[in-house]
């Protein structure tokens, strides 16, 4: 211990607060979303901690997204944190992660030297940290509240769920890569797709922006990192406010910026068939299912593709593989409209369809064997999946 | 279906039953322990299925272990399959598992022809597969019943667990590779080494040979895979039966082969020290947890080192790494006894043992800072853990 003091001794204190370590613990498992390990800034691979008068801000950025998250020194009457010394540190992000998760008492303290070395203190626990300088940490985009609106906080997490998982992981087209988003009219239409597949859902927003039509590209990362700071519970909204390049999410104490991405998003309404030959209602667990062990086959070949067959009142989903053999799958069709269809599809694409969908039954439309094939739920307009055949003859 | 059936009826069926899934997914997960993917005889990527009159048995084998594991066609009077044509095929494991698992129903059907297409029949699901030839597969050893003696199922997984860490994963000595066991009056020993560590421990057994001595080296894989199949309910008892270079274990409906390690295992007696400078008694929980911590900076430096220093009634443990910082940790010493030690060790190592010790304190017995730590749970003198220190000077 008398090591530790000395090193102390050395600088000026230049920053010092106590936090529960449930709180900090909560914060940097937020901000960590954002940070990397792969950046070429080397002082992004730190978190700030920046304490003042009202409370502690904890920072993480990459090049898409940053994070603030906030613990207030005070909340519903009971103390968070007692800031002795206001100011700033940066740390490094895994490794200040992984002590705090580990530290032994519920009270941690830390501080920090004028010159960047940190001290660590929980119980008998005593980290020294370098440091980085927190003058060096790059300022966040600085956002003005030009257009913003409200959103359902269980809504987002559902439709981001329902729509990021059909972009386009490939680079080619960047604008692909993410998730178009359009308000209109107190509704927000969501459009993903890699032009293979899309997915789309449209949902009721609240105090929407009284001007025009908004239309922004979200990179489909910072969604799915987005989605995961949110919890399950209670029916609060999130706040957004949208600039020409960048989002920003409020919710609680947690501020997420995103990039937006440039490029022309492409018109997608055309891709949608007006007409429908057959329509059929199925059960959605029982397609996934017989989908899912037609694939155990499919998989095996390159291209992963279920055959599926109406006939009547039932639907048959096979595949094959030359070296290992082949399924079939009969599954009862509910209700069926048009004229009998033998098509070939992705399994990969249609199991990750249907396993966005909650509702029971699924209704599908097709218009012949390279014609896009839509999915719907049951009762629920506002969610239509689009998977595009394979030719397989 | 009409494809199928036409398919069947090119050859003669060789094989045919019925089997609940539950019983048949349970038996499959056990043999699939001794699979691999990665073998020089295609047919040991298969599972081989018998049916006889009494039941079906499954067998999985690769160049170490061999497993059948048997479901008895009625059990407790209720009937786990039918057999209508008793006979065999060797199935592709990874699909044959995968498949079992996803099955609609609870009720299997399987049969094969003498083209060697097997078909699986469950719910409204059929799959074709393309079988192997069960005359390629291999024999299982044949163990006369020479040696044998039992030992209570919850111990022999405990012993397994508080050894099998310390074999070495070098192959430099294969015989260090696995776990020594000696059975000399009705108890077992056992003992593993990679030459920095040790891990022992004593049990007793029933029924043990009435010969002399037995002494056995099973590969530490084998053990681990083994300690995987044994379930943690009950006090049944484990069944060994040893040969020169084979030991079976049966339990319950598995039997589980392995082959033996050739070669002289050290004596590793001398390695104990007899005598000890300092003991001191101290939390197992509170010294991992610190270790736990100290290893955060650790770890980051190649050989992961912490040091110990006692100061009468506290330990001090500490880290540093050059680049991150430097972390103490004082906690307390229930009981001292002897002179004050300086020393280093690995922090995976030093973990590793504390992690398989169930008891509230250890104790802990020092040398010197080059001497051989020995490491005992309070209240246990049948295990024993073995560190040697790491030079830092």
């Amino acid at each position: 211990m008398q090591e530790t003091q000395e090193m102390n001794q050395r600088g000026t204190l230049v920053l010092k607060f106590m936090v529960l370590k449930d709180k900090l613990s909560e914060a940097v498992n937020q901000v960590m979303k954002s940070v990397s390990n792969k950046t070429t800034l080397p002082i992004l691979t730190g978190i700030k901690l920046t304490a003042t008068h009202e409370g502690i801000t904890l920072t993480g950025s990459n090049s898409d997204i940053s994070i603030k998250s906030f613990i207030p020194k005070e909340e519903e009457g009971s103390e968070n944190a007692i800031i002795d010394i206001p100011g700033s540190i940066v740390l490094p992000s895994r490794l200040f992660s992984e002590l705090v998760r580990k530290l032994p008492d519920d009270e941690v303290f830390i501080n920090a030297d004028n010159r960047l070395t940190a001290v660590i203190r929980s119980g008998s626990s005593e980290f020294n940290l370098n440091g980085m300088d927190p003058e060096e940490y790059p300022n966040l985009p600085v956002i003005t509240e030009k257009e913003s609106c409200s959103i359902r906080k269980d809504l987002l997490k559902d439709v981001i769920k329902q729509t990021v998982f059909s972009v386009s992981v490939s680079e080619t087209r960047p604008v692909l890569t993410g998730v178009k988003w359009t308000i209109q009219d107190n509704t927000l239409t969501c459009i993903a797709t890699d032009s293979h597949r899309l997915a789309q859902r449209t949902i009721p927003i609240e105090h929407g922006p009284s001007a025009t039509n908004q239309e922004l590209v979200i990179p489909g990362t910072s969604l799915s990192e987005f989605s995961k700071i949110l919890d399950d519970d209670g029916e609060e909204t999130v706040e957004m406010i949208m600039t020409e390049n960048q989002i920003l999410f409020k919710v609680n104490h947690v501020q997420f910026y995103s990039r937006l991405l440039d490029g022309n998003y492409p018109d997608t309404s055309r891709l949608i068939p007006s007409e429908s030959k057959t329509t059929i209602t199925i059960s959605t667990k029982e397609l996934y299912r017989a989908i899912e062990r037609a694939s155990l086959l499919a998989k095996e070949e390159k291209n992963n593709v279920v055959k599926l067959v109406t006939e009547g009142d039932q639907a048959e989903i096979s595949s094959q593989s030359l070296e290992l053999g082949r399924v079939f799958e009969t599954i009862p069709i509910d209700k069926f409209e048009g004229e009998n269809q033998r098509i070939s599809f992705s399994a990969k694409f249609m199991m990750e369809a249907l396993s966005r969908i909650d509702a029971q039954s699924v209704r599908i439309h097709f218009v012949g064997p390279m014609r896009p094939i839509i999915i719907r739920p049951i009762g629920d307009e506002h969610i239509l999946m689009l998977i595009l055949p394979v030719r397989t003859f």
